[in-house]
């Protein structure tokens, strides 16, 4: 493993993926909060990201506050936030049906988006899906009446899971996937990790350009392969979902991450 | 066209499919109930054929007797009648965890199948997934951990959506892709037509051969296509879900119907 002074010179801006780099569940990643007032305290600029949409970003402030991370609300981009940023710079007409929590729907309509209920489906233009654990039939009905409608797909993030106290939950691919099961197509487009598209977004919030930004993430398949594919510098730390077996598996490969950490503490350390 | 005669030459049995061939939702076809006499008539043996799950057979034999179509419950085979038969043959110690309706869950049970319930999700064998119009998230969460802790997957079918009064709604497919977008994985193997399965079964259960079997159907995609896996003469009418452009489109192809009638009167008159 390399130096942290090397990890971040040269770099102005940090996306910090949060769940395995800084809490895991509703536990604090220790140091979590000293390394985010050390790069506050040298001027980086920060995102704090996640591809969960079920909360909004309100929620997240006051999670991590809890834990002792002061964070501003323009500082925090869910996949859900992401989408409603995506949609209203290109859509911003769109009519959205979706299935999801609310934290995607608050996040949609708090940029000026229109959702559509189920009886209006049919004159969806988009269907939005991320994750919705209180999803059932007449949702999916919904959603599968604005597809065949012509609306356009598209998933906040296809997680399979996500890690809670029970042990792996259903992600967002479940409902992506009931969607696509019935409809006959997949989305047109994914935002989330490890689409490229959350860190676009990232970047444009952060001004800044890939080659001074980093992302901090703790998985391989998402975080360090959706940096690569903007660009950015990428840095892992094991203190999340990756073992140190999968980071030798992917040395000397193009998915091998610019450095390595145990913890995002060591970064700072 | 070919002349109906000629049609059912040599054939001793017939795999009639219920859905677009003997009724419409619950309006019976004109003259199903007098095509399916004139088989009897003539010897022929009969099963009765749906991908759809939901309901027992039992329903079934009552649904046909009020269209006037006197069938026996073991001359019919539900998708989940033919899941509950395979899996009895191949695993009769299977414990399986089941999203699915009362149809699928009462097959499964009637041949001695033992299903686990939520709680027990991690010690089954197989996940059958079928239609579910009452799927929600702890069920799919049930199915996952199921999978994850090994235990095969297994479709009673995947078509994409079915008619109703109220136009298309999801299918098996929903349940099925619900499933696969959380797990990671796609089912191992599908009971229902394309796949010929089902057909298999139904073969056994007519203790007939291929070549002296026709299936009459509304589909060149399932029906049509799932006959011709299966080695059967295959009769397409246009009463249900096919159009003549749509055959035109596979004349000359090898997925061709062998003979083409405007409804099942039409085998027979």
């Amino acid at each position: 493993m390399r130096k942290s002074l090397a990890a971040l010179d040269g770099i102005s801006a940090i996306i910090l993926d949060m769940d395995g780099v800084l809490y895991t569940g509703d536990r604090p990643i220790e140091g979590a909060s000293r390394a985010v007032k050390w790069f506050r305290g040298r001027g980086k600029k920060l995102i704090f990201s996640t591809n969960n949409s079920a909360s909004t970003r309100t929620e997240y402030v006051r999670k991590l506050a809890k834990m002792g991370i002061s964070v501003r609300e323009s500082e925090i981009v869910t996949s859900g936030y992401a989408t409603a940023m995506y949609l209203r710079k290109r859509c911003p007409r769109a009519k959205i049906y979706v299935i999801g929590e609310n934290g995607l729907r608050s996040e949609l309509k708090q940029v000026g988006l229109k959702l559509v209920s189920q009886g209006e489906a049919e004159e969806a233009t988009h269907v939005v899906a991320g994750l919705d654990r209180k999803i059932n039939y007449s949702k999916i009905a919904g959603g599968l009446r604005a597809l065949l409608a012509g609306a356009e797909f598209i998933a906040t993030n296809a997680d399979t899971t996500y890690p809670t106290e029970v042990g792996l939950s259903p992600g967002a691919g479940a409902m992506v996937g009931a969607l696509a099961g019935c409809a006959g197509k997949e989305p047109s487009l994914v935002i989330g990790k490890p689409s490229p598209n959350i860190l676009k977004i990232a970047l444009r919030l952060l001004s800044a350009r890939p080659r001074e930004t980093a992302i901090i993430g703790d998985r391989i398949d998402t975080d360090v392969r959706a940096g690569k594919m903007t660009g950015l510098r990428t840095i892992l730390v094991l203190s999340g979902a990756c073992t140190k077996k999968e980071v030798q598996k992917v040395e000397d490969t193009e998915m091998a991450p610019d450095f390595v950490f145990k913890s995002i503490v060591e970064v700072v350390n």
